[in-house]
């Protein structure tokens, strides 16, 4: 087995699981760091296992453009490459080149688009996606979707879900009939990635339903829910989450993409999801945005210049146990560049001892509890 | 005692020693990185504990003016803003107000200058710099110098000489009649810090000798060779040295400034010098050049893309245990953060290996052979 999913314990909707890939395990309910150029920026990957990081997300966008797939390729896939020797999951790079790139141009067999870098011009269909994604050699990879603009009409939405059901069932088969040439195929003894499918349907809750019942049409290891939090209000995504997650299967790990805030991750493992990635933790760092028990907390505010407290006195995390908030006001202030590796260290500490209550609480039973603590999350919009 | 230096063996000029500070001990030959803003940009407190950094040197120019001295004076001085419980030396601000500032005016009280962040006029004289320094808080701090422009003429080199020597008459008054206001004065039992004084002369010998006569006739705990490595020839940088350090005492230590290449550094330690800072290893790294045991190498170049071997097979450093050159290369390529923070580990970790062999080479007699596999200096001008 490349890949199998295991429920240790449930407590209602919520689940605590494990997740094995080739390169290791992973405990769910989990959140996923976004390492979009095979690296959390600032953040030395000894230091991302201190924080007991177990998985991360890199862009095949990125990737694709720098260093290119067959480069990673041939220095053995994306986790020699960034002397990662744990699970990594990639994204289609859909979304990327929805967000990113200029020029963009959708037709049935792919996006034609321009890089963002340097105005090139490439293509990417689902098998171009999914042979870019077996060259980089993550352990879970994902179908090449279109991600839905919001807002979208009813008929747009059907017809961009309709595309994304159509590009699931090509790229299913160009994995299946080149998942063999992933770069560490030979090494695990014939293991191969795990190609997960994207649910669409925009803000639609039937058709939300209608994706997730033919999508799990084709057996795949793990589903995903794409194109939330895309702009919408938050109660909107909650419910498409919800329209979706009971047609879901139960013994496959259910993956939310690019959410969220502390308060929603938790709301989302409410709902029975299992996975999750954001850029928010690092990103907000780099801007000096903190996340704390007591709430968001911006470190460059004069009233953090003499505070010789720690970011969170409830936090155990190497950063609140070192440093005051006056002088993480200081780095901030002077644009030193340990700014943005403090605060990102503690950012992802905050976000994974979250997950880890969670997951604890989920086994303990007590997960509405543990909720009950949580902020109501539509009063916090990232 | 608040200061002493203790030393362990010589062989020949150079001495293997041991520094004793209020915050704690420091071996010599020692090379001290350079934290200008307290922090070693961007590495963290803890990775320098790793690499063996046992004292670092702060900028006194850029602490006053971020986060300025009353800051970290209230908040219990510098070691204790920066959470760094080791050594510390400040330098005078004098260097950094003649290479850095604008509209600078040097008068017999001092030297009038605008910041470099925001124009606004300033003035630091002796008293002044050694207040700044006792208010820091520093270990071990440095006497108001002129750093003598490089060329001067005799005469101006003679003036300027004249002029530091009277600047360190009264650094040595103001700091006896305040160095009780030191901020840790208390915790350490009313230890205070040590000062020291810096030879200058321009690129005359005679002048340096008479500049060194002339500054140990007032008792200090340490003295410094300022004014070096401003442009001039590297052979004439060691003729300077050597002008100096025989009329330097034999029982305390010795500071060569603002020095120098790892082949550089073992050579002043032939010379008998016991303490040196640069920024070169730091501000090389983040510019993507790094220093080997087969010398230096620019990691952004096209050769590294493929290559999975580490900066330097010989280095034991964290960064060459795990890193390829084509990860760094992509690193360093995609303008990543990482790519600051890595380089950096490697370059400190590279001299402070060669210090750690210089050291131990002291010890056991066999400087010589040491220095035998060091290239000639001269030949790698930074």
């Amino acid at each position: 087995m490349s890949f199998r999913f295991e429920i240790e314990a449930r407590d209602g909707k919520p689940r605590a699981g494990r997740i094995v890939t080739p390169h290791g395990a992973i405990d769910t309910p989990v959140f996923m760091p976004v390492g979009t150029l095979a690296t959390v920026k600032a953040v030395a990957q000894d230091v991302l296992e201190e924080l007991g990081v177990e998985i991360l997300l890199n862009n095949t966008y990125h990737l694709y453009l720098r260093p290119g797939v067959e480069m990673v390729r041939s220095l053995g896939g994306v986790q020699r490459f960034m002397a990662w020797d744990k699970p990594i999951l990639t994204d289609s790079g859909g979304f990327q080149v929805f967000s990113l790139s200029e020029l963009r141009k959708v037709t049935e067999d792919g996006v034609a688009f321009r890089s963002h870098l340097d105005g090139s011009s490439h293509m990417f269909t689902p098998e171009s996606s999914i042979a870019a994604q077996i060259g980089l050699g993550a352990d879970i990879i994902m179908a090449f979707d279109e991600c839905t603009e919001h807002p979208a009409s009813r008929d747009r939405a059907r017809a961009s879900m309709e595309m994304t059901l159509r590009w699931l069932q090509r790229s299913r088969d160009y994995f299946e009939a080149h998942k063999e040439e992933v770069p560490w195929f030979a090494k695990f003894s014939g293991q191969t990635q795990a190609l997960f499918g994207i649910v669409q349907g925009g803000m639609y809750p039937d058709l939300r339903r209608e994706s997730a019942e033919r999508t799990v049409e084709i057996d795949l290891p793990g589903y995903a829910i794409g194109g939330l939090s895309v702009g919408e209000p938050r109660p909107m995504t909650y419910e498409m989450v919800d329209a979706a997650i009971p047609y879901l299967p139960e013994n496959k790990p259910r993956y939310l993409m690019g959410v969220g805030t502390p308060e929603e991750i938790v709301h989302y493992v409410a709902q029975g999801v299992d996975m999750m990635d954001c850029v928010l933790p690092t990103r907000a760092a780099r801007h000096g945005l903190l996340f704390t028990s007591e709430g968001k907390l911006t470190i460059k505010n004069a009233q953090f210049a003499r505070d010789e407290g720690p970011i969170d006195p409830k936090c155990g995390c190497k950063v609140c146990g070192r440093y005051s908030r006056a002088y993480l006001r200081h780095l901030y202030a002077s644009n030193e560049l340990l700014a943005q590796t403090l605060n990102t260290v503690h950012n992802l500490a905050y976000y994974l001892d979250t997950m880890r209550g969670v997951r604890q609480a989920i086994i303990l039973g007590e997960f509405a509890t543990f909720l009950s603590g949580v902020k109501p999350p539509h009063l916090s919009v990232p």
